[in-house]
């Protein structure tokens, strides 16, 4: 028995899809149908969501669950007429706020964006920017400005963890891929030398390493378990020898490879 | 008077963050200290945690705030402990959730990521990948594996918004910059002409584009307000008379713009 869940906001709808998703992860074996209805900013859209809502709960036979971070009362009310388990975040833990803090919140539609959002896109934009100027050792000439660099082999993870960094955080982050090349020396690439506080290491597992290669260049050596292998050992022992934090990407997320290095360095977010 | 806001959580605390911010928005006028405590996922860290809580409440001279999403109930009780006003998201949800399901929940920490992450991984980095190598009219060959295309003039937010939307939803996004050349033909440009049902149009406020623009290349032609004001008003032309569908991004946030053109569109998330 499939039942339907929806994630509802009178914005993008991403705080109700991320607390949802966690709630619902706790349950294990339930057929869940999963959908986002953002920008429900009206009593007229809301409307129509609840005849969506409507249609969905009669043909899953099971009334649906709604999982919603809408702020507006009048908002609330119409998507109170629908038979649903109501998982309302607003309501629940404003009051006891509003108690704790003294004073009255303001209910209006979608306040938790706005006025600081200018300096932010800025300052996100800059962070973008420094990661696609700074990816894959395209340049070394800004890492002064860095605030962090990743090394790793090809393909272990750097450029989607730089972006994610710059994007959620704001952290200004480089990353410069470790070759065959520099993996013979004996110590660090002489571009990075100068910036040893900065520097974090990534490494993975091989066969995945392998896998994700093979993906891009099908049957090389490149992809090759054993070239893989190789590489991986040699960037290890870097590290080691370097005494260079890292940390092992293969069985975490981009959010997790992507915080844990900030908590482990410190470092602290750019933008709120 | 500053008052301390906790976010903790057993994984990147990225959700309580944003439940929490969302909910204090609604407070003007309150003065905040937020500090995210992530990996608190061993009622050894939760006691490390809980004398951090407390010396920064004998900072302030009055209790903090605490917003969870700590799921491991032993972890729970060392929390506890504190002198706090505790948003508990999973204790206060699991509940109904479990009656409503009428099964027991499993209460494992960071249940939520795990066994999906693998193809989540690999779906991610395609994505991201994608949107590197159709960034900025690089090539146009792949159009036809675009989920989107995005156009508009240079600096209005094509790339952070292809990004996001990659890391965020694994959609793949290109872009394309409209450049003089392009605004000065009679319709869209030859590479875009079979792919236009993939387009969807930026456009920006031209002062915000001239002040980000001199970020970029300080008091040249292509940063000027008379430049950023024609290529805006051409851009706009040009969406309208191709009936493209467009979105103005000056007072949207990246996740507001990539969720309104995904809402607009029916694109749906690729990554749960």
């Amino acid at each position: 028995m499939k039942r339907s869940v929806f994630f509802i906001s009178d914005g993008t709808g991403i705080t109700a899809e991320a607390l949802g998703n966690s709630l619902l992860a706790q349950f294990d074996g339930v057929e869940l149908e999963k959908i986002t209805l953002p920008y429900i900013d009206s009593p007229e859209k809301a409307a129509v969501a609840v005849q969506t809502i409507q249609a969905a709960a009669a043909q899953d036979g099971v009334r649906p669950i709604l999982i919603d971070t809408i702020v507006n009362n009048e908002i609330r009310t119409v998507l109170n007429g629908c038979d649903a388990l109501k998982i309302d975040v607003f309501s629940t833990f404003i009051k006891p706020l509003e108690h704790e803090f003294g004073i009255d919140s303001s209910y209006s539609v979608g306040k938790s964006h706005g006025i600081v959002e200018a300096t932010r896109y800025k300052d996100r934009i800059d962070s973008v920017n420094f990661a696609i100027d700074n990816d894959d050792g395209a340049r070394t000439k800004q890492y002064d400005r860095a605030d962090i660099i990743l090394v790793g082999v090809s393909r272990c993870g750097k450029t989607p963890t730089c972006l994610y960094m710059a994007l959620q955080f704001g952290i200004r982050a480089a990353n410069y891929p470790l070759t065959e090349e520099d993996l013979e020396l004996d110590g660090l690439p002489e571009s990075l030398k100068p910036y040893k506080d900065k520097l974090y290491g990534l490494t993975i597992d091989p066969f995945q390493l392998a896998a994700i290669r093979h993906e891009r260049r099908p049957n090389s050596r490149y992809s090759s378990l054993t070239q893989c292998d190789t590489e991986v050992r040699y960037v290890e022992q870097l590290f080691k020898q370097q005494q260079l934090p890292f940390i092992n990407t293969t069985t975490f997320s981009i959010e997790e490879i992507s915080t844990r290095i900030m908590a482990d360095r410190g470092l602290k977010r750019r933008i709120n």
